[in-house]
């Protein structure tokens, strides 16, 4: 860890892990975001103590409130506010007092108004800097914290895993995780970055760079006001974990958006485009792919080269599968015939020759595609495989039952036995199913199209690349 | 309607609007295809009659069963045939007897397993031309045909919808019927056609050009037996309704997997990319793709031209839907001042200036959309809108419902009232609420992600340059 790694992992610690919360315009009022604030860490499980602040109610959400942060009698990590811009320089002087270690301001009103606004801003990032607190936002949506188990960005709380998620967009964002996370996907963190008047998303990235419980950190940006040092940082960090890049503003119309909503410039897209080639940022261009990819990168081993065997029971699966590997530079090598051989006694009579793609012909056995994929995973000329899951779908004869399992779990224990990334395709549209459970349970990702399948296993594939 | 296409509507009418169907291979056995086959259309409600065919049960799933086809006392219009390949060519001959006027062939074990298949197929198709027979298949997995609710293909009764979608992929084309059923798509029929050793892709084409049920045709193909046929057929087709066409086999690999799974050369995609953009196809390169495009041609009016508007409460979601309309060639204009004054009086204060992306800032009024869409509906420059619906999740109160119904209730009548295509996204990840399901129910089509959104649009216009 640099001198650098080590200042920005203690400055944003009570960020990410604080032991307690002070909410500075916590509400009774349910449609407000004072409100929020305190019922959604409670509700997420939140671990440390939470210490609503509201200047009227004796209690806000059932906890005993405090008209101002000064009167809390405990030490106060991390203040979230919520309160009209104007009050926040008076507000963020009295965290300072109280010895606040790092701010969430949620409060909108700032630079993205205007002058008048970036001068407000700026009279906050000065108080803040001399007081000694980090803060994130303003005009931002929250915070996850998987460690510490704080939400406030969310109505829901969002499932733990290895993905850290910065957004410079707030509903978006939220968007973005909410449908992951309907995928089953697993947060680390998340944070809504907004105008970045303090912390920037260069310093997360740093941040979460040395988090050991990130494996893989997703960004969608608008625009860089530090373009040279983030490329500096996140090369530093391309080193430890994959960074996953969504940019938005990319075409004349959208960076007139981006400038009316982030006011962010969102630059050239050839310069975007040349700087994660350079710094070895893997770089999505559909807003929801990032995470299809992020998902496997945060569960699977890297393959040594692009040699993929694809197994499917559906013919137009194979086919499908196959050529979006081919246009993502993955390749499905024809097998050798030593190979076939050894494969083909698995394999239902009227099954075509297993030359990879390998099409089981609808063979109901679940045990086939165990066995045949085990065999691809020891052959020297594969690094990886995508393959469907054993048929479960329907079943209530306990013996099938009981070889659907066995069959999962075979396949479950082949990234760890072989060394090598398996991913799964669904065949049905509900992508139900107890090989579908045991597997994903196990780390096996699950994709609904081929085309999301190949994709995650280019993620890897250029990972590997880079890393 | 041209003679050929009288030929074609009165040779398939028996295959779509059968009066009544013999099922040749009927079986109690549950995990049975001749089982299904009896079982699915019961399930579906089919209209007509059904009569299995079996030598040794005297009654199949309830009903009475024959144990020959020309025992069945009342006239057949269709046989559907699952029974060893082997035995076809005298079942056939016993269709012929009996006056059987369409088949689907389920069976497999034809031109797909070589020479000597290929030699029974040729076979059936003598005998079935001879005898006055059109049939589907072998190797496929039937039929959905929503006008007399016939449902062979699949495990559950699909919904109806102006959409037909023929398969050159029985698995493949089952699946995505599946997914797309699942996000609410409707469709007027589904042919899985196997190896096409009669009827072909382009007898289907001309079939569902003139059928009035259908609004918009999907097609899966790996191959084209009749390029130059099937050329001039879609062209006609075109000028009554859209082809979506998504085709498999475009890699090297990809191709040696076509040629396995359907004994198809897949071709050179130059010559086929050159084809579809001739005869005015509409070409996805995503599987699941098509069938987002066709859910909107299915439903809105055309756009006079390429002039669209973006609304959104998400700054985030108008940026990625403005650029996912300029990377489709859509145009997302700046509007002049006076629009600009117009709508301002609509928007919360703090709003950014409405010139397109319209960024609501979270605005929590269910008419607001509602009257912003309004105003951009009348204005001549404006040809199209892509918007977000009223938000109405989990909301009690009953004025606010009733204002989130009421706004829904305009956005639904904006296609009519102002002949241009309105498109809905999501702002949450379930797509859930009132507003969705009435907008949904009323025509509007709905998708998770912008890109989705912007896709679908490109369609419509695609269809009204060509058209």
């Amino acid at each position: 860890m640099t001198s650098s790694n080590k200042k920005i992992t203690q400055e944003l610690k009570p960020l990410f892990e604080p032991e307690s919360i002070a909410v500075i315009g916590a509400s009774n009022s349910p449609a407000k975001w004072g409100n929020w604030m305190v019922t959604r860490p409670i509700g997420s499980g939140y671990r440390g103590r939470i210490y609503p602040v509201n200047p009227r109610d004796k209690e806000v959400a059932g906890l005993k409130a405090y008209s101002n942060v000064l009167e809390i009698p405990e030490p106060v990590d991390l203040a979230i506010i919520t309160i009209p811009a104007s009050m926040v320089p008076d507000t963020m002087r009295e965290c300072v007092s109280k010895g606040v270690k790092a701010a969430v301001l949620i409060s909108a009103g700032f630079a993205e108004t205007g002058p008048k606004g970036k001068a407000l801003q700026d009279e906050v990032v000065k108080i803040a800097m001399e007081g000694g607190i980090r803060f994130m936002g303003p005009n931002g949506m929250g915070i996850w914290s998987s460690s510490v188990r704080l939400n406030t960005a969310f109505w829901f709380t969002p499932k733990t895993g290895g993905i850290s998620f910065v957004s410079q967009s707030g509903t978006m964002g939220a968007y973005l995780l909410e449908t992951a996370n309907n995928k089953g996907y697993g947060f680390n963190s998340f944070l809504s970055v907004g105008n970045q008047a303090d912390l920037s998303m260069t310093d997360y990235i740093e941040y979460l760079g040395s988090d050991e419980g990130t494996s893989v950190i997703v960004l969608y940006i608008e625009g860089l006001k530090d373009g040279k040092r983030f490329l500096q940082k996140a090369r530093e960090v391309i080193k430890k974990k994959p960074i996953i890049v969504f940019k938005g503003g990319i075409t004349e119309n959208g960076s007139r958006a981006t400038m009316s909503h982030t006011a962010s410039i969102a630059g050239s897209d050839d310069v975007f485009e040349a700087m994660c080639h350079q710094a070895g940022i893997i770089r999505m261009y559909d807003v929801s792919h990032a995470f299809d990819v992020a998902e496997a990168l945060s569960k699977q081993p890297l393959p040594r080269r692009n040699r993929v065997a694809v197994v499917s029971a559906g013919g137009g699966h194979c086919v499908v599968t196959t050529d979006a590997c081919g246009a993502l530079g993955l390749d499905v090598p024809e097998l050798d015939d030593e190979t076939v051989r050894a494969l083909e006694p698995y394999l239902l009579p009227h099954a075509p020759p297993p030359k990879n793609p390998i099409d089981l012909a609808a063979d109901p056995r679940p045990m086939t595609v165990a066995n045949i994929v085990k065999l691809l995973a020891q052959n020297p000329l594969i690094d990886a495989i995508i393959t469907m899951a054993p048929v479960s779908i329907r079943s209530t004869n306990p013996t099938h039952v009981r070889e659907v399992l066995s069959a999962a779990e075979i396949l479950s224990e082949i990234p760890r036995q072989y060394g090598k990334p398996l991913i799964a395709t669904a065949m049905r549209g509900n992508m139900e199913g107890i090989a579908f459970e045991l597997m994903r349970e196990r780390g096996i990702p699950f994709y609904e199209f081929p085309e999301e399948a190949a994709r995650a296993m280019y993620g890897l594939y250029r990972y590997a690349q880079i890393h």
